[in-house]
Order: C-alpha cells, then structure tokens, then sequence
C-alpha cells in the first residue's frame, strides 16, 4: 500500500484560513510607504503628538518604584486599578459602568478578536453599517462570519431598515456611531435612542465600537448607545487619545460575556502587558487627557480643514463630501461609473495615495468612493497631496 | 404567530466557548492566594530578579530618543531589528534561522493562538506528550482540537509510540523538549534526531515549544529540534529570561505558514507593543543576558536544591520523582490510589498548594500525580512549605 505522507505544513491548514489572502489594495498601498509619496491611506495619528516625554517619565518610575509588580503576570482580565479609573472616566461621560464589566486589551482588534471567539460560528451574520470598518471584517472573518448589510446614509445606520431584519431571533450588530471609519458620520441622537430601545424590546444585540469619541472638532457627539442600554457591548481605546504603539484598550460587557471573555482571553494571550497597564494608569493619574485631548483636538481641527479647504479648491465639482464633525477620515464619492482602484493606481505616478472605498463594502460595491485621513500629514503636505490628486481626479471627471 | 426574541447575549454564544468552562482546579488554587499560604502552585518566576532597573534605564532611553517610532503602529510580524537579534542569538546556540521567519509575538500563549488558527479545525488531533502543557490544552481547545496521547516515559515523548500513529497523512505534535513543564523532564538527544528524522522521512509536523531552555541547573541540554530540521515550529519567549509581565515572545516558522500567520496576526491584534519591542531590544542589545541568565541559574538552581532536600527529609518514601535538571518544576507521583486533589484539599488547610497533575493529561489520568514550583518562593518557605506538605501526604500514604 502506498501511502501520501504530507511534506508540507499547507496540508494541515485550517478551512478558515485556506481562502485567507493579502488584499490586493494592501499590497498596492505597501509600494506607497515610501518618504516621497504622500499617502492619506493608513488611519495614523501624527507622532509629533504623541506625550513621549510624560510616557517616558510614567514608565521610569513604574519600573523604578514597582518594577516586581509591572514585571509580573496578572490578572487576565486587566489591572483592577485601571479597570476602575476607566469606569469612572466613562461615568463623568454619562456612561455607567462597573470595574468588573471592564476587560482590559491588547489593542482593540484584540477586543474584536476576543468577541469573535466567544459569538462567532462559522457563517453566523453579522449586521454592519455599509460600509464598515476594514479591521473588523479582518478580525470576523477568520471566524467565518458573514455579512448582512444594513441601509447606511449620510447619517449613518439606518435603524428601521436594521429593524426590518429583526424577528428572526439572531441578530447582531456592530456599529461605530462617532467618526465612523470609513465615512466619518456621526449617528444622530434620535437613531442611537432608536438602537438601543431595539436592543430593549426586540433582542437586538449591539457592539458599539467607539475609538474616535474624543477627536471631536465641532460639538460634542450624542450620548453612547450604551449609556442608554446596559446590554450593549462597548469597546475603546487609548491608541487615539495616547498612543497606538502602546496597544492598549478596553471592552465592557454584561456579565454572561464577561465570563466567557475571560476565559478566552486565558487561552489567547493570559493577560495585556502589567508594565504598559501600569504605565498608562500612571499617566492618566496626571490627568494629562484634560490638557492633550483639546491639543489632539485644535492640531486635527486645522488639518481637517486645510484638507477640505484644499479639497474645494483643487476638487472637481463632481466630487463630493460631507464635513466630518471628528475622526480622522473624510469620505469622497466619485460618479458611479469612476473606479477608485484605478485613480489609485495613477495617484501613485504622482507619489500620492489613499485607500479605495470598495475594500469597506463587505458584500462589493462603492468602487466610486474613497477615505483621505487628515491626521498624519503637515499642512503643506495636504495642500500639496490634495492638489496633486485634484489634478488626477480631473483627468477621470 | 408568537416569535421569541432572544433577550440574552448567550443565545449567541458560539459552539466552542458554550462549553467552555473554568477549571475546578482554578477555582480551588484562587483560594490560595492569600499572603499566608505558601503556593508551589503558580508558575511563577521570583519577581525579585526581574531587572527592573536596566528595564526603566532602557525604557527611558527609547521614549525620550525615539518617541515617536516607539508608539506608533508597526510592522505585524515585529521589528526587524528585533526579529534580527532573535536570529543571530540563536545562531549563537546553534540553530540557523533568517529574521523573515521569525514573528514576534504578544506572549507565546498568542503563538499558540495564532497556530492554531492557522492550524486547528474542530476536531483536529493533536498528537502530545502525556502530560501536557496546560496553556496549550486552553489555548486550542478553543479551537475544538482533540488529543492523542502519545507513550511518555521519564526521559519524555516516545518516538516510535509516535511513529506507530503515522501514515494517515495528519500528523501534527506539540513537544516541549526542554524541562517539560509539567515533569521537568529533558528529551534525550537521540530522541531528537528521531522526530526531526520523523518530520523529514514520515511527514511528521512538529511544534517546539522551549520556554524553560535557558534555565539551565546541570548539564546543557541537547540541541533543540528546530536546529535539526528548519521544517519544525519553534516557539521562545523572553518571559523567563527577562520577565513575564512584558508579554514578549516568538515564533520561527517556514515561509509558507509566516504567510498565513501574517495574515491571521493582523485581524488578531494588528501587532505586537512596539514600545516594548524597542525597550526590550535597547536592553538586549547592551549583552544583559550574559550576566543574567547565570545568575537566573545560580538562584533557581539552588532553590531547587533546596526543595529536594527537604522533600527528601519530610517525604514519605512512596512518593517519587526525578531531579529536574532545569527549568520551574518538580514533578511528583504517588501511589496509584492516592488523589492529589483531595491531597491538595487538605494541604490548604495547612496553607500550602500545589497544583494537582491529572489537570495536565488531556484525555484524563494522572491524578496521582502533582506539580511542585520552586521558584517563587524563598529557600525559607520551601523549606516550611515541603514540611507541610510533608506532613499531609504522610497521612495519606
């Protein structure tokens, strides 16, 4: 009897990651990273504005005056002393939270990796916002979801159309209400208290992710949907109001999850760093967010209105965008029959790049669009960047 | 028609964490963690030799010189400055391995996450040794894997009761050779030479695990399999040579699989702290490890020494072990009829714990069996704690 032994490691890998392939814009925007090329496509914060100093202080007396501990392994679910100073941060924004319904991690792809764990079976549904955030279908998708997408206008989510789908007992949402990735929207007041009466009456489950709230440039954003539900689950995260390099944040959920979340997050990494979580908390007792988030806020203001003060100017008309009330992406549509991926690949002849909308569109669809981030590059750059693509946009309008 | 709306997040639970559940035994050492108990139960390193101080010097130098690089997002598979000084630290023992294969990794416990997704379907086997290492049965019974127990014996994984699975195409191991956590164990080098013969001649893929390499109290132990056979995985850590509150580690693996762990890492949680990538890299890079893993060495070395003795003296004769020749553990077993749970029941009562082995054999057995850590504890306690527990077993025995 002959038998096939396997030689290699591909034979032992798993169904949900045989179809599992780099994006054919990721490795278009890679040949974008050089220092010539101004690139609007990642979603970075601008360095210069990161606290290093005060991160490099915080961390030298962690280390110094409780080095033993910040070494140490801990608590799975994350320092109780962070736990709280969080829950009461989001208490003075309206938010009521307890300690214990806090999990501290690793970054919040880590929130979204961990929830994928303990709700997603293969091709269970997901209702999302169309378009939504590229990092979450990143993180789902390993877990074979799928996506039913939900009727999205210039306000965000539309919840009569979510609510339509209701009834078949199995309905869970994730939606990003402040600054969405990619659009930029903020889900009115009104359709937020709409979302989480659904929740309260019809069994709508709802992950609210939030990692923009505090880059707010015009008024303030609506209540979260979770101050109005205690049953929704919420994450954010320290990477936009600190820093990303830190990967640090947090999800608060109702109990039942809770318990399932820390068991898997056993399993997936034991716990987030004691020293970064240490170091942090060491930090937000400073209480340097009251100064650097108005910092955070006056610096992206002005980027994002020199970007669409140079986008009005060097724009064809038939390009259009709404004013983005925070975040930092500002979300353009093209005529239909315009392909972003193919204005992309000229952009890049002239060293200035973005990221096609299409990619946000779980199921296909809004080829004619496309996100500019306003936060990672100086004034003059914007200018010079917008005005360049001003000038490929008119060659395709 | 009446439809019943789900009210609760746990009607959305997914199949793998429904059944998912803490350990009895998890619950049982929670009670120990009171200052008055004396636990061999964790597997703890003694914080006391974490250097904290090179660690708040380096982190200092990264913030203030390189701020701006140090918290920002970075690269997915980690710094390749980093993963460079991995490669030629392991050249240095032997094993021959290119940067692009290394990942860097938030812990091994997430090197083990991302294997398995990469790796693991439901109901997959996973060919072990028995016992086990607990942190992978938590890690990748998430993901459904099944275990085949394969002969272990006092000098470890036996490879012809292994090489009497092959043959049916799917044969995937997990092998700790260094100090086995649990037994302590060292596989002998001819036994290396026969799996890495295994993986080249029968199709055998293996997954290394070494956490415990560099605690070395005798002989150096033999040449790790990677080095044998650039086809093996390969998982390190600094969490016992520097500390495990950082949550740094690596994996090595052939390109193809790097490919798909990429991809799997980047929806998992983007990447790896590059703060504490620069930090930990700015401290290896000043040759710490030369000094300090001697004097990691010298200190375990001689509370292990200072545990057999007095388990020597309070011991009943029916009980037995080895003399661990590195690494965190003694491994103990009893008499067939006596349960280390029920012993470790009593044993609280006395204040001290230990973990009871048949936790750490997948498919059940073992529970005559039991853990002792010796290197959390000062030679002071060790000595009062053996005689406590000394004093249990020999009413049980």
């Amino acid at each position: 009897m002959l038998t096939q032994t396997p030689q290699t490691w591909s034979q032992h890998f798993a169904k949900r990651t045989r179809t599992l392939r780099s994006s054919v814009i990721r490795d278009i925007l890679r040949m974008t990273e050089q220092p010539e090329v101004i690139s609007f496509a990642g979603g970075l914060p601008d360095p210069a504005l990161f606290p290093s100093d005060a991160l490099a202080e915080a961390s030298h007396k962690v280390l110094t005056t409780m080095g033993q501990r910040a070494l140490q392994y801990s608590m799975t679910a994350g320092l109780p002393e962070l736990r709280t100073w969080i829950a009461d941060w989001m208490k003075q924004q309206g938010c009521d939270v307890q300690p214990d319904n806090i999990m501290i991690t690793s970054g919040s792809q880590q929130a979204l990796d961990l929830l994928a764990k303990v709700l997603i079976d293969p091709g269970k549904t997901i209702f999302v916002e169309n378009p939504t955030y590229l990092g979450t279908l990143q993180a789902w998708t390993i877990f074979e979801a799928t996506y039913t997408t939900v009727t999205t206008d210039a306000q965000g989510i539309d919840p009569d159309a979510l609510a339509a789908h209701l009834g078949d007992g199995d309905a869970l949402s994730y939606i990003q209400p402040n600054y969405q990735n990619p659009t930029g929207v903020t889900l009115p007041l009104a359709r937020r208290q709409q979302l989480a009466e659904l929740a309260a009456t019809r069994g709508l489950r709802i992950i609210e992710d939030d990692p923009y709230g505090q880059l707010i440039y015009d008024n303030d954003p609506p209540a979260s949907i979770r101050s109005m539900n205690p049953e929704v689950i919420y994450i954010n995260s320290f990477s936009k109001v600190l820093a990303p390099g830190l990967r640090l944040a947090w999800l608060v959920a109702p109990d039942e999850v809770m318990n399932k979340l820390q068991l898997v997050k056993q399993g997936t990494d034991l716990h987030t760093s004691t020293a970064t979580q240490l170091i942090v908390l060491e930090l937000l007792k400073t209480g340097i967010l009251d100064s650097h988030i108005p910092a955070l806020q006056a610096s992206y203001r002005a980027r994002r209105d020199v970007m669409l003060a140079a986008m009005q100017e060097h724009f064809p008309t038939d390009a259009h965008w709404e004013v983005p009330q925070g975040g930092m992406f500002i979300w353009v549509t093209l005529p239909k029959h315009i392909d972003a991926l193919k204005v992309l690949e000229q952009a890049i002849t002239q060293n200035v790049a973005f990221v096609p909308g299409g990619t946000f569109y779980p199921n296909g669809g809004g080829d004619h669009t496309l996100r500019l981030n306003f936060t990672n590059a100086s004034d003059s750059k914007i200018r010079e960047g917008i005005t360049r693509l001003g000038g490929v946009l008119k060659e395709w309008l």
